[in-house]
């Protein structure tokens, strides 16, 4: 870490990291999915499933991160889910990160809406932000000191490569150029984190080495099909940390089944342990 | 226009712009800026406010544009407001179009979260989006054939060129590659627009260049400090048309007493009389 101030943000992940805790859970609960044992209204059954995945994981886990399209699809009841969700992570597990992924960004004050919805309303960690408008534009974000503002710079998709990827005129791709303003001019407050896919284990690489122990979301291990010791090798910072490795659908949706918490926490476990032995490699 | 089959949306923008109308006004409705004359819950203002200023300017206007900010900010009494908002237009004034500014963009079938709000549970015509993860991620979005998908190519706010105006190995900047690849690949079913903002008339130019007679998104005129005629010259396709031309604070809130709605519809018709005679100016 550098000399400024820590933010709280980064004081809670560093107390996690030292507990060995680097797993981030997905929370994209997508309601056709969401096992037909669970009964109610929409909003309770997407809050019941979430509750009873939390409290089945909530022992090895860094962060959770519900993915905001996953609720609004669902209107005010999806809003009402979102919103007890974050309650109940709060008040049960206060030391356990929210990244809201909602990947936001607009032009300047208009970002206040946003930062009220995330901070004020729902009060988590953390947001995912897009690039593209420039650091003006998301002042707004990233003058919120006590929170971790979290920038796309390469993304776990197959396609993330259209612009992401381009060379510019200095030499550099675009993501590495993203990932380079980050580090030297969009951190003042030292609350920013970096996506990086670990789709893309060479990215991640070169995206560390520039953003130096700056936290990294690397969505993307599982499903997506990110090798899990290629990215925590690519991911690490100097001292084997820096991580919040997410994992969404690979452990939420494990079994459609009655026993589809217990199967989270076994899909939840083997990840947290394979995060252990991958770190222990290098 | 292509030989390929016109989007709804397209359709419906072409028979307003043959009306002359070109004007789409952005429902920036920030609450704390709702005249006091208007009472009721914070649903209630924000519909009431929408609603008067509708209904003075529905026979000037091209669009509507509700920027989900200013009512995400209020949870479920926005999304109650924005719901009216988008109900009230469509069964009132059918022929006008509304465009969701929610600039969303995530990774493939997550997006089918916000395309479900946005085209489901709203009805809205268009959608504003990132476009950062390149068009594989975006592709539901793009599969909407009878939905306008307005994408950020060159942004209004002055930090805008950070990224977008970066020069590329090909020496082309970054928003006109941008614009080049919604042109030749992603509008397949005719149904893009692209954003570039009036504060950079140079860039808009260039844009309108290269997307023919693609629909542009205009913001950033009034306030933001664009020219309307320098404006209107760059963006207009060969038919002295294809524009939609956004303004939101400088009408909306004209006034804050109680003649809020009739200073709004004087700065309206200002403004589409601008419109009118800066075409004819070419």
């Amino acid at each position: 870490m550098t000399k400024r101030n820590k933010s709280i943000f980064y004081s809670k992940l560093e107390k996690l990291w030292t507990e060995d805790k680097f797993l981030c859970i997905g929370l994209d609960s997508d309601y056709p999915k969401i096992p037909k044992s669970i009964n109610g209204s929409v909003s309770e059954r997407l809050f019941k499933f979430n509750k009873a995945i939390i409290d089945k994981t909530a022992d090895i886990v860094l962060a959770y991160k519900p993915n905001s399209a996953f609720y609004e699809a669902y209107g005010i009841e999806g809003l009402k889910a979102l919103k007890k969700t974050t309650e109940y992570i709060i008040k049960n597990y206060p030391d356990i990160l929210i990244i809201l992924d909602s990947k936001r960004a607009d032009i300047s004050s208009t970002n206040l809406g946003y930062i009220k919805f995330a901070f004020e309303e729902l009060n988590v960690d953390a947001i995912t932000i897009h690039p593209y408008l420039g650091k003006e534009a998301v002042q707004p974000f990233l003058d919120q000191k006590d929170k971790g503002i979290i920038i796309l710079v390469k993304t776990s998709n197959p396609g993330s490569s259209e612009f992401q990827n381009l060379i510019l005129s200095n030499k550099i791709p675009l993501y590495l150029e993203v990932a380079k303003k980050i580090e030297k001019n969009w951190n003042t407050n030292n609350n920013c984190a970096v996506v990086a896919g670990a789709t893309y284990p060479e990215e991640l690489k070169e995206i560390r080495k520039v953003v130096k122990e700056m936290p990294i979301l690397i969505p993307g291990i599982g499903k997506q099909g990110g090798d899990l010791d290629k990215t925590i090798l690519a991911g690490m910072d100097k001292k084997n940390s820096g991580m919040i490795i997410n994992s969404s659908r690979d452990i939420i949706f494990a079994s459609n089944g009655n026993d589809f918490a217990d199967a989270a926490r076994k899909k939840a476990i083997e990840m947290h342990s394979r995060i252990i032995l991958a770190r222990n490699k290098k």
